[in-house]
């Protein structure tokens, strides 16, 4: 007999968008961002299957323009000066599924973000190793994943400007919330590139080649590249100003009596200046309590306390703005992939 | 360090709905129904937290206007005849979100239903051993999950007309897919109702009152009624016919070459007699390949073969229709509530 009588206990899950391969959104209306998010809700997205593991993962290559190539192994990068860093990730296809002309390609809701704690090597510190030639323009990141995409077998790649790549805060990470990074996600080495959209914070990364010309991979000049609808195209590059309500729900009916109001801002350059809150469809805003002091890299938690009158419905909208002026727009910028979305979300809830 | 790479496994998780009380999707799109779906990945919808087990839960009581009032306890019941019946259970809120003009209340998509094996003693042979006195019109079941619902602290119950309550097909079950219901499913006595939406299956039941009234509980005469735009309402019964793509999913990049569309297709009374599918937004209909026979209070599994051509963007919809003739609409009857969506569902989707 079924005897689990502790089975009461309610976990919020990952969302699932695709098995194959994996790619499933952080339960992000059910968990709280104050302290670091679990590795084991942390969103997922795969461009292919999980890499096998082999002697071949545990070492790091540093090669191209440079003097000196070099290969690091596990023990060696563990050995070198490290530095701890709470940082978020989210995947420039977040939202997606709201843009209101319909795009192509994974639905992402809100979730496709998690944050926490990454340790690791500076990169900076690496590529002075190397001693990097005159010419240098980009630095590819190559992961152990790999599959066929448009008919070739090709691994996943992204480059970096060099200027981007020499930024103090970009490392190599191997812990995430104080333990090896899990093999979902990028066991041993992982890129952490601070203020960009997930895609540049390679996995699985095995090898760093330094290059004079552009780097034109199919994840560099394919995907991620914003189609614009004047015909004009851009890189997917720093995370957009934006904010997320994570309670209450859109079209929840709550109890009447006092709630909170609550969720995340976060932006890529810079940090959050404020969160505001319009209960007027966005004729007056009223600034939310922000949990902390804002942070570079790191969403901040904030609330807006309220009493829901039984009968009542609430239009509630959310803002974030940023330490550089930039604020969300009532409508995200539309582009044939559907990345970087952060229009202003406002959501309907009733009393009962 | 972490050695568990054992964990390129993926599996499809629960989408979590609301924590408190928990109410979690199956993930639909990502499973098979061909077999009876697994405990831990069959939805739930809970109005209250989970029920604490106590002694009492383990026992059954008959009473109200019976010549002799009846308390079972676990062993009785297991004891009495038993049958097996595969019975989907279908949450009348699913595909809640779907309605053009949103109606307030758990945003269910696709995943609010799943299907395996109920074991359990037909109703109507314990209700004969108490002896039914004449005039006895209703048959009230008693949960015992409770808590506050517009003030007052109440039971999660239902009544079942009493011919309804007689139907040789309705029965108290004990096991699902060959062991004890879990507890978060009803252990150890759950109600099942083939052919009703799941507010009917009541959940760890514990007591059976015959009432010669009409029965207004909460969930009866609030929740779980029709409130249609004319100004008339009906009591939630029977399962609409309906159909839903579990494969590929709305808006996917689907890979160029050969796929098979799948999903499955339900109806409340008889069985489901065809599944159509249409690539030119409803014009024209042809037939998909039925998994099995159709039978009475079952999904059957459906499938399209397609050779998909790279560019080409698809836009497919699929209907059912039962063996009483009816078939989905086009629109779903809106109602207040929002229950019973089955329009006819539609996806678009492009081929890289």
């Amino acid at each position: 007999m079924n005897m689990n009588f502790n089975s009461g206990k309610v976990r919020p899950h990952l969302t699932t968008r695709s098995v194959i391969p994996e790619n499933q959104e952080t339960p992000i209306h059910f968990i709280s961002f104050i302290g670091p998010v679990a590795d084991t809700i942390f969103y997922r997205r795969n461009h292919f299957p999980y890499p096998i593991l082999t002697p071949e993962s545990f070492t790091l290559k540093i090669s191209g323009s440079v003097d000196r190539a070099l290969l690091f192994n596990y023990s060696d990068l563990l050995k070198l000066p490290s530095k701890s860093k709470r940082v978020l990730i989210e995947c420039s296809g977040n939202k997606r599924a709201y843009f209101v002309e319909k795009v192509f390609g994974e639905q992402w809701e809100n979730g496709a973000m998690s944050e926490g704690i990454w340790k690791g090597v500076s990169l900076k510190t690496l590529l002075e190793l190397t001693r990097i030639k005159a010419g240098v323009s980009e630095v590819v990141f190559r992961g152990r994943d790999a599959g066929v995409k448009s008919s070739q077998y090709i691994h996943f790649e992204r480059s970096l400007p060099i200027a981007k790549a020499l930024h103090p805060d970009v490392m190599i990470a191997y812990e995430y919330n104080g333990k090896p990074i899990s093999h979902k996600h990028g066991f041993p080495f992982r890129l952490i590139v601070p203020g960009w959209y997930g895609m540049a914070s390679v996995k699985w990364l095995n090898e760093i080649i330094l290059i004079k010309d552009n780097f034109t991979g199919a994840f560099q000049t394919d995907d991620y590249v914003y189609y614009f609808r004047n015909g004009k195209s851009e890189q997917v590059t720093t995370n957009h100003v934006n904010s997320t309500i994570q309670q209450p729900l859109d079209k929840q009916l709550v109890k009447s009596g006092a709630h909170n109001i609550r969720g995340i801002a976060w932006t890529g350059s810079g940090a959050v200046s404020k969160v505001e809150i319009s209960f007027d469809k966005e004729d007056s805003w009223e600034p939310a309590k922000l949990e902390k002091t804002p942070k570079e890299y790191q969403t901040v938690s904030w609330s807006y306390p309220i009493e829901f009158k039984s009968g009542n419905a609430y239009h509630i909208s959310v803002r974030a703005t940023d330490s550089e002026g930039k604020t969300q727009p009532a409508e995200a910028l539309w582009n044939k992939k559907g990345y970087g979305y952060n229009a202003i979300m406002h959501i309907t809830v009733k009393a009962e």
